[in-house]
């Protein structure tokens, strides 16, 4: 047990660099920075703040840690807040800003209030640094009695330090801003009394007049279609200004701004392709320029293959998971630009196929959670709830950053505890009140009362991941195994219909309904709760029966076509990716939507919840060919966490060729097809590539191990093309 | 039962009288103050925070009420925050100064974000305004389907607004400051390279150098005594200053402040009566002022006596709670000016004998209490949990403000349920990991282990509260009962000894300890533990015997003297405030002291926890003569809550005559007596008059009832003076 411990504590601190690096109470920084995010929506000029429970940081926090220095240094210490810091137990004048430690042993203490921003510290010496190593805590039980003897602190709670990469003194957490990038209209059109400009695609800043000069209104109207932006009595997002005597008075926020160099930059992002302006006459600008805004990444996954199509497809999905990516995963730019669980999961999995932004899921997976108590589930979604917890076992996976489980984790355990507070007598979830049992947009009607066989697999796959997480802890949670085994011992049961052969979407008083949709078959399958037997008998009554309501929605889709992906079906998922997506294409679409129906006409495809152009043009969830062409053609997965053992199951369900890379946290896998050879080479980890050949494959490197059948492996070394001939 | 719930609504909004007020999330508003004010303590110079965990206030919050309009009118509307406003659903553009409401039924809702002070509205038309009828949530659960459709929103939780008495739009909340009136220094000495002030008596406030010029340093040391300002090394609270060019920085915070009018006063405040400044020869300045802060207190009760050391007792007393009224009630002003439990629930209790400031009362409540979930005791006090929840019964008896306990009481519930989380095999409490057991700063020996009768006895009394407060509120809470009477039913068979016949100390493992201290025995007392024949064994074993273990703190002295009087020695209480509060006035106290031990030389009674000037020379908790002799020698006390009924009992104790003001809800209660005649007036409520007479006694009007004995009592009609002759 104790080696076990061990281990867990090497591999903890083996993921993290420990690079110097500001620091702050774990997932403190996250909240706070999502509430600035999701407080910047704005309906037609009016701000709307989400519905949901906003946390807050803890304004007190206690670092500490201990050094033994073999010589003398000064540190630097730069501190967001009010402060003071104690050397071995005693308290420094004032808020030093450089202190001196002679050589030997040391502990320092560094408290910190700090009311409006988070708490956070960067202390730079020869090798005293604030990394993840150091302590935090927000109670220390600490007391002095009437003769000043300190109380036994034992019972103080710490917890490593959370980070991102603020690595330099003056990159203050706190004044944390995305990157810019300036780009002009493509085309204007006079249109009425106002201006039309194009900005050719959909894109995501701050809009700029250029020379402005004048005095008078100038009313901003902003579309992702045409005809949002030149719709001024319903378009989604507007501004107001008033321009007088080189001041721009922001209207909805009464906030004025002077004009620098006679260009004016708004003060708020928008999303858009098309702005139309329509100023009094009495105000003269030259032209319309953005400050397009986005999150500088690093690194790049690529995918390409012989159909121009489906590259273009790959592109756009590209450009929508980078538009939806900035300071967390957001569902859509225009309109909410909140953090949604159910949104979010997907775009974690997508993001493992392009950017490999680590950092960016974790943000979204403390933004999320918030802070206890828990007194609703995420965004209020039951569903949301379970993928928020699932989406902890892929970050692992992919990752191997067993460090953020150990941070998270008692988060998850009371996330957990209030979705238990409130299952019924069969142990099972229904929607009580205040419960949005959402699922999916939907076109026909759904129904949400009683068990609702969905909602009980994702159920379970969030116990499994509770007991997955805490065994990798170590902790005595054993309830969450004998529980997650006894709800997957009722699930079929209770919702596998023989007559059917499938599963009924719903149960309610113990009695199973009539209906049958494609949600909870989908995820049987995902899951493995369907055996490989029913799984065909899904398929075929469920998955490919045309008289099961469709799925408008990319966010579903992404499950549909997984579940085809994972039971060998490529050849037609390459079929919905090009009809669906290239749908979408040739429906003009430059990043892909939040729900689209093949056939629509274009005002009945823009508009959603009632409102003529209520849905979102670029939806984080359309973006999930990403996802389905790096996991499933190119078909790269870890194995064991954080890719120390994967596998390449290359697919080329219906193309001539496909190639491409996908990151890993220490490189990247690279992997080439065509009909007759694959190419595969990984900078790290060890893995093995599968495929099939109706030939006897050969193989430059290392031994072709045959399955049985067409079936054949051959392990991979990393650092080396390995290259096989097969047909 | 429906009656009792359509009584008790009445009952709640009748206390309040819904003045035109700033509103904001109950309870948030106080615990951002209380951070504001914990956060000042300084320590030689260096920023200390407390060490329990600070919480933060909502961040998000909506307003929201219904309103039937007779006529149109204009409201006016201020926020702290960033915010929108729907009418009847429908939102407005921008954040709306000003908004026409038509004739008719109307619902208004304002959803309000602040992330640096509490989320606050005010609005004001006509009949249109914002005070305690309003609702607030943090959680609005209401979301939109597809089609635009809004979901039932029933499971948003709402609460009734919290207020204090900022009425103008102009007040707004987070720029509260207290007021502030300058007082000259009294005398002034060069010494050494120094030059000491004397301002005459403790005070509180910001020093102000007259006329500063020059360039140089500038050290000022703070003393409430003469030894502690004249100690450089050693004082408890300081401030380094460098003067150049008409600023002034300060060292401590390196923030740098302009001298306007040569006068400067200092940013932050301190407690002295002493200051002594040491400057460099180039800084000049002409003397030292300083600005006392202070509460404005509307009223205030009286109390004379025909002894001039009672009075000078009762000034001093009322100066000592005076400089510790303030954002909140706290310990003391010159150290950790702290808000602490044990030490409120006194001064609350003073504090309805002096100036009746409910506010203060709920704000120093709600401050102590911050935000679910509870982590660790109040202050980490396993004691002040208890007196916590005591105060608040103590406050609703005082008031009659059932409001303010529907409001706090979801939090005394997850306070009580942390107490009952931790209650050990015998359903009693003992200090566990991270429990600090207090009970009072003894100079002997005290046992903190095992189940203490002190802590029982404590929290016994807060499961009645508990009881009483769910009963009031009509909550289906019934366990309280249960829970209180098994533990009261405990108490006696576990501390009581037949031998020595007074409560002993605590019990170990089932076995009770040789120990007898004051605290338990006080409190079984004061409580009614304690029947009357044990009440008088305990006089005679306990508080009456020298070879107890002395009490030497005005804390516990409190509760020990309010045990004698209460079972009438009220003689014998006289003598002890005369020799305790007395003897601190003859050692040259000008405000009372945080511990006093008769007999101790100057330097010792000064000096506490280790350090030479660590007592707190002004400490709340010295005041309690205020209440004690409003109390149990004026003998005023409510019977029914807000005194819709009362009882005033009063009781020479030795002096010649006594007369004074006890403060109620709506006026005062005015009584007199001398040995002859007691006179009393109240201005609302009734209440009978108790006395004991050796003649038969006349009255001017009513009834005296005879008693039995030399026993009587006269029913007391408002609004009329009775003269009741006796002997």
């Amino acid at each position: 047990m104790k080696k076990l411990f061990l281990l867990l504590l090497i591999s903890i601190f083996s993921f993290n660099c420990f690079s110097q690096t500001w620091i702050w109470n774990p997932g403190d920084y996250e909240i706070w920075l999502a509430n600035e995010m999701n407080n910047r929506r704005t309906d037609r000029g009016t701000f709307f703040p989400p519905f949901w429970k906003s946390d807050s940081h803890y304004v007190t926090v206690e670092f500490s840690n201990k050094f033994n220095l073999k010589e003398s240094e000064v540190i630097k210490i730069a501190v967001e807040g009010k402060y003071n810091v104690k050397i071995d137990g005693k308290m420094l004048f004032g808020m030093p800003s450089a202190v001196n430690l002679s050589a030997g042993k040391h502990k320092i203490n560094i408290k910190v209030w700090n009311q409006s921003t988070p708490p956070a510290i960067f202390v730079n010496g020869k090798t005293v640094k604030s990394d993840s190593s150091w302590n935090v805590t927000n109670e220390d039980k600490e007391w002095i009695d009437a003769s000043g003897k300190v109380s036994d602190t034992s019972a103080t709670t710490y917890e490593k330090a959370g980070s991102l990469n603020f690595n330099t003194i003056d990159n203050k957490p706190s004044e944390f801003v995305l990157s810019r990038k300036r780009f002009k209209s493509v085309s204007s059109e006079a249109i009425k009394d106002g201006k039309l400009y194009d900005f050719g695609k959909e894109t995501f800043g701050y809009i700029s007049l250029e020379n402005l000069s004048g005095n008078g209104n100038i009313n901003v109207y902003y579309g992702e279609s045409r005809e949002e932006a030149l719709d001024k009595d319903y378009c989604e997002t507007l501004d107001k200004l008033s321009l007088k005597n080189s001041n721009v008075t922001d209207l909805s926020e009464n906030r004025t701004y002077k004009v620098s160099n006679k260009d004016f930059t708004l003060k708020d992002s928008k999303a858009f392709r098309y702005v139309y302006i329509v100023a009094d006459d009495s105000v003269k600008y030259d032209g319309l320029n953005m400050d397009y805004e986005y999150l500088p990444e690093k690194r790049c996954g690529s995918f390409s293959c012989n159909d121009k199509e489906v590259n273009k497809i790959w592109e756009v999905g590209k450009y929508t998971l980078q538009l939806t990516t900035r300071e967390f995963f957001i569902d859509g730019i225009k309109r909410d630009r909140w953090i949604w669980s159910g949104d979010a999961i997907q775009s974690y999995l997508m993001n493992y196929y392009l950017c490999f932004d680590s950092s960016t899921v974790k943000r979204t997976i403390w933004a999320l959670r918030g802070k206890d108590p828990v007194t609703s589930h995420i965004n209020t979604i039951m569903d949301y709830s379970f993928y928020w917890i699932n989406s902890i076992y892929d970050y692992y996976m992919y990752t191997g950053d067993s460090l953020f489980v150990a941070q998270i984790y008692p988060r998850m355990k009371t996330m957990m505890d209030y979705i238990l507070s409130r299952t019924d007598e069969n142990g099972m979830v229904e929607g009580l009140s205040g419960d949005w049992v959402f699922v999916d947009w939907a076109d026909g009607y759904m129904d949400k009362k009683g068990e609702l066989s969905f909602e009980q697999m994702l159920f379970c796959r969030s116990l499994e991941t509770m007991d997955f997480c805490s065994k990798l802890l170590n902790k005595k949670d054993g309830s969450y195994s004998k529980l997650a085994e006894n709800l997957r011992n009722k699930i079929n049961p209770a919702f596998w219909n023989k007559t059917k052969e499938a599963y009924v979407h719903n149960r309610i008083n113990g009695k199973q309904s009539d209906a049958i949709t494609r949600y909870s078959n989908i995820f049987a399958v995902l899951y493995g709760y369907a055996d490989k037997a029913r799984t065909e008998e899904i398929k075929k009554n469920v998955l490919f029966n045309d008289s099961i309501m469709s799925i408008t929605t990319p966010y579903m889709r992404f499950y549909e076509l997984e579940a085809l992906c994972s039971s060998g079906e490529q050849k037609k998922v390459m079929g919905e990716i090009k009809s669906y997506w290239g749908g979408m294409l040739k429906d003009g679409a430059t990043s892909f939507w939040e729900k689209y129906n093949p056939g629509y006409n274009e005002k009945k495809q823009i508009s959603m919840y009632g409102r003529p152009y209520g849905k979102s043009l670029c939806h984080a969830w359309g973006a999930s060919p990403i996802y389905l062409l790096g996991r499933y053609f190119l078909g790269v997965e870890p194995v064991k966490e954080g890719y120390k053992e994967y596998s390449i199951k290359p697919n080329l369900g219906g193309l001539k060729w496909i190639k491409g890379d996908v990151l890993i946290p220490d490189g990247k896998i690279f992997v080439a097809m065509d009909k007759n050879t694959i190419k595969v080479k990984a900078d790290s980890g060890e893995g093995y590539l599968y495929f099939t050949s109706c030939i006897k494959p050969k193989s430059d490197k290392g031994e072709v191990v045959s399955l049985g059948g067409y079936n054949y492996k051959i392990k991979i070394d990393s650092g080396n093309e390995l290259i096989v001939t097969y047909r």
